[in-house]
């Protein structure tokens, strides 16, 4: 038996079997996980669907596989499970794929447990170099490094509202795209670890609205939105990051009038995050707030709620 | 003094006294002006800056003008008056001038009404091999003509939704795109006049949903925008050409979660209308649903009201 969070309509701590490997999976030993504002979301209704482990942020230690080079590895491993066999997953596009499934968000148990069993194609091995408080960022990061794949920001000016956990990793994501970039957020101690990096910051108040090429609206909060369209010259751009259990409603017709596009951005490719980590060689550990052992793993998601507060991990 | 329909709050038919040119403006006797879905918004409480003379789709013989080789030509005007020296207007994006006025839209008098005065460089004159039912339909057509500037849809599956007056329009300016379209309507009648043409269309009552490259929403009504959100593919695109009196709402987990983009769509080029026109020459008549005197013009707007009809043209 192992511990593990489990959802199934309220969250608790469980004893639950050692998951067994099927098909060409890869048993792996969890050691640390990170906790998302999508499992929050989860748990506040945003996947009716999804009953089983939570956590799709980890870290942990090869301990069964077939390609038995891959025992006793550092890894981790791309969230969205494809079929393998569409055109989605044919064109490297798994994460679209229609009959996915995904780690600890639909069809398929998290890493909030001691052990979880992943695709062997889904595994990524995380190089020496990279230590664990970088490295249980790649899953966010990723996601981050997908914004300047979807839009070209280079000479851009560049509003990013959100200094979140999301919110700080867009601003190290987007900051190497030589574009004009000012962080808007509320949280003055969130926002003072961008500006020691000389990343321009404002606090909420002290916003005055201008207008930008594109905004990327990473708050995770429907308010941000009409302050995005607020924000974006005529025939720009606004990122689309945050995903919230409930509906946004606003008026379509600046967004008409003004001919703005709306970019939808969700995951990106761990070996991007692999790139930016190895090359770049930031220092991600002041965004972990704290870390809980799984048996207060409850504690652990009662804390990361807590306005403000950035990465917390749950160590098993 | 001169009769027009006037909105102060309220739509009225009133005596107004005749326009008088000021700057480098031109008087133009109104001939035909066509009623359109953003005047009755209008009325509704859409630009609830606006008072004065509606009406922003006319054609007229110009009286008045600096320039003698204008007068007596037959002319329409593109409706965004430009402050002609901001950076929009230098690029020739007259269309985004945060200074602008729109004729019968904001702060300028409408075509709804004898006379006109107009900017002389708004003035389009119209070619005589262009009969008067196929020009009254510059302005939405320069708008229908703009989706096909803003996203590539050649060889794309496309999915418009409106078979409305716009919707029609645009039906006619996207399969010049050798695209692969159908178009979804509720009015039978008027998916005939595309079904004439060769064009795709189902009835809303008989569309099985399936995913396409590119979802037009056309509409006017904020019900089509979830099913625009379902019908496009991952990672494609919705163009929004409907503008709403009213709030959408809606959840943008699946925008996020499926990287759609959505991209506003407004106003056009009129020379880009009237190559259309000279080149395709189509035939827009049967799109006229009937004609009013401008002494009827509450009547007109009232019949242009009426779900399922077309065009309604004021004659002065």
């Amino acid at each position: 038996m192992m511990k593990a969070l489990v959802f199934d309509g309220t969250l608790r701590l469980a004893e639950m079997p050692l998951p067994s490997r099927s098909g060409d999976e890869v048993l792996v030993r969890v050691t640390k996980a990170g906790i998302c504002n999508t499992d929050h979301e989860i748990v506040a209704g945003y996947m009716p669907g999804f009953k089983g482990t939570l956590g799709h942020e980890f870290l942990g230690v090869v301990e069964k596989a077939d390609d038995k080079k891959l025992v006793g590895k550092r890894v981790t491993a791309e969230i969205n499970c494809g079929c393998g066999t569409c055109d989605w997953c044919k064109s490297g596009m798994e994460r679209h794929c229609p009959n996915r499934s995904v780690i600890g968000i639909k069809d398929r148990d998290g890493a909030f447990a001691e052990y979880i069993c992943v695709p062997a194609r889904n595994v990524v091995t995380v190089p020496d170099s990279i230590p664990d408080t970088n490295a249980i960022f790649i899953e966010p990061l990723a996601a981050a490094l997908e914004i300047p794949e979807q839009i070209s920001l280079e000479n851009k000016s560049v509003l990013l509202i959100g200094d979140g956990k999301l919110g700080l990793l867009i601003a190290h994501a987007v900051r190497m795209s030589h574009c004009d970039m000012l962080v808007l957020g509320k949280h003055q101690e969130n926002l003072a670890l961008l500006a020691a990096k000389g990343i321009k910051t404002v606090l909420a108040r002290d916003f005055v609205k201008k207008q930008f090429d594109v905004v990327i609206e990473a708050s995770g909060s429907p308010a941000a939105f009409p302050i995005a369209v607020e924000c974006v010259k005529p025939r720009r751009s606004i990122v689309l990051k945050s995903t919230y259990a409930h509906n946004l409603a606003f008026n379509p017709a600046p967004i008409v009038v003004n001919e703005i596009t709306l970019i939808g951005s969700r995951c990106g490719r761990f070996t991007d995050a692999l790139r930016f980590l190895e090359t770049c060689k930031p220092d991600f550990s002041p965004m972990i707030s704290k870390e809980f052992s799984i048996e207060n793993g409850m504690e652990a998601f009662e804390y990361s709620k807590i306005s403000g507060v950035l990465k917390v991990i749950i160590k098993m």
